[in-house]
């Protein structure tokens, strides 16, 4: 059983059809249609101890803006914009109090820095470690909500910003690389304290140029799958075009690691992957310009199922792989592959 | 720190003020105005395993309701019915794939009984434990909210069942006592699958006639306490009607445990505690009734702040003790009370 089993499990016994709930299970967010042409989005999504955090190499008030941050990518990733945050948090009995002031104080730090508000939650003990989970809500037009199915072959792939630093940026802290490294300090704060590019997500869908997006928490290869499957698209991705792949090669020749995996593979980076018809690249650029950021084209939107690699090799030769759903599952162990 | 304290720690960094945000974190639901008189009312509880449940003790399909009605308890005690229902739901990389289906067999069929959908959340793997964190989403009209602010001296103090049951049955499972005693069954049941008493919630609401209201998750004293902390009122408990009461002395006879503990200070029974002028007892039990309940008056709202009870000794005469607060605490070890 993987994730996606459960996550099929599930959604087959939701229930019946209601005219008002546009998105359940299977995007990003929910989406409720509120009347007037105004939609409601929900997300919710848990941090757990050892899991997804460990104490040991996580500052509580970077955690406690990460908590947020992976939240509020989802909203970014429908177009939206985070207007509240519900928070249950379960703590030890022995829990630090110096570590919970450090973290909520992250945590309401981001929802500011976000234009969010905590609204609502609960605490509970939790004796094997800390866990928190966190429910965002946005709103905003019907008609500019970007789903995960709209992707049509021959759109171009985008993404807004480096893959696999936060994988290769854990991968340093578990080895002892601090950030007073000038090659390893991007990494390590992408995994410690990512950015969620909701404003980016917002300007995108009132722009009306993009068909389909998702925010890359699992990876490239499974999020796009995602996408691809939901779109009913194949994908072929340029591996020499991943960026940030230079500063990957860099990292790997200071600790093992194969930087291909990590841009391909490595999960929590919460850049924006969207598509978008191939004339309009210029426009595309012009709205990240105004966001401050730099999306690159990695690829293309194809007919089939399967989401490939075109990847260059040391003799200058390239193969192609096919990639799809090889990035992280929650429960590989139980899956076996 | 005792679980009162994070949350006002929380509550004061949450962020500042949003006219549209008509109650935050305080209450058993947020609420916020989507303008033409309607509110939203969101929710969020956890359930983690060795502190709310044993897998041991807790049928998998009965966990799956229990995880739906404690929140959906919440939506019904501002008089609201649910509309939709996130989960995250953390499980071990090795759990076992029939406990799994019949939990969200359980917890998709109670929210077909409640009336409401799944429409989200995620799946995380959790080494240490399962935990399950829910979001539940409901609507209702403005001007019929009922807040724990309300109360006002000299009401009436109803509760809509018995109290106790909760935690005796959970002592029970634990002593492997079992639901073929019939003294035992109505007590084991209500731990293992309590109802949320959302049509009765919706009713009082809607009539009108109730002023302030809370549902019983932390235990009469306790829930109790947050309400008259809300509403700058105190409240005399008169022990002698709680009702269920005799119930829980038949179990004391066979079981160690102390009935009026069980009654004024056990959490998880999930009724309704309300409070409404002494001149509309007639109205509001034919509310009950027409919910196929029998809500019993236990008190009255006083001036000043403490939560008492007179209880009635084995001699015949009485005493009255303060139990503000004296019910469950998340964090008990650790505030050391």
């Amino acid at each position: 059983v993987n994730e996606r089993q459960i996550i099929q499990y599930l959604s087959e016994r939701a229930g019946g059809a209601d005219s008002r709930i546009l998105q359940s299970i299977g995007d990003d967010c929910a989406v409720i249609d509120q009347g007037g042409g105004r939609v409601l989005l929900l997300t919710m999504d848990t941090l757990i101890e050892g899991v997804h955090f460990d104490c040991a190499l996580h500052p509580p008030r970077l955690l406690g803006r990460k908590v947020v941050s992976v939240n509020i990518s989802d909203i970014g990733a429908m177009g939206s914009r985070p207007h509240a945050l519900l928070l249950s948090l379960g703590l030890p009995p022995s829990f630090d109090e110096q570590w919970f002031r450090c973290f909520a104080d992250g945590l309401t730090d981001a929802c500011r820095d976000y234009g969010c508000r905590l609204i609502g939650g609960d605490t509970v003990a939790s004796p094997q470690g800390i866990n928190c989970s966190v429910t965002v809500l946005g709103e905003m037009e019907m008609d500019r909500v970007v789903y995960r199915s709209g992707a049509q072959p021959g759109d171009t792939i985008w993404v807004s910003g480096p893959l696999g630093f936060a994988a290769a940026g854990l991968e340093l802290l578990r080895l002892g690389v601090g950030q007073d490294e000038d090659w390893a300090a991007p990494l390590i704060r992408r995994h410690l304290d990512p950015m969620a590019r909701v404003e980016l997500g917002g300007q995108l869908a009132e722009s009306g140029l993009v068909h389909a997006m998702i925010d890359l928490s699992d990876g490239l290869a499974t999020d796009l799958a995602h996408l691809c499957h939901q779109s009913k698209t194949g994908a072929l991705i340029r591996g020499h075009d991943l960026p940030g792949l230079s500063r990957l090669i860099e990292a790997g020749r200071y600790v093992p690691g194969d930087p291909f995996q990590w841009a391909v593979a490595g999960g929590e980076d919460f850049e924006l992957l969207f598509t978008a018809a191939a004339t309009v690249s210029e426009e595309i650029l012009a709205v990240g310009q105004r966001c401050n950021l730099e999306p690159v084209a990695i690829g293309t939107i194809t007919t089939g199922s399967a989401v490939r690699l075109v990847q260059p090799l040391a003799d200058g030769a390239v193969r192609e792989v096919d990639i799809t759903y090889q990035g992280y599952d929650h429960f590989r162990d139980k899956s076996g592959s």
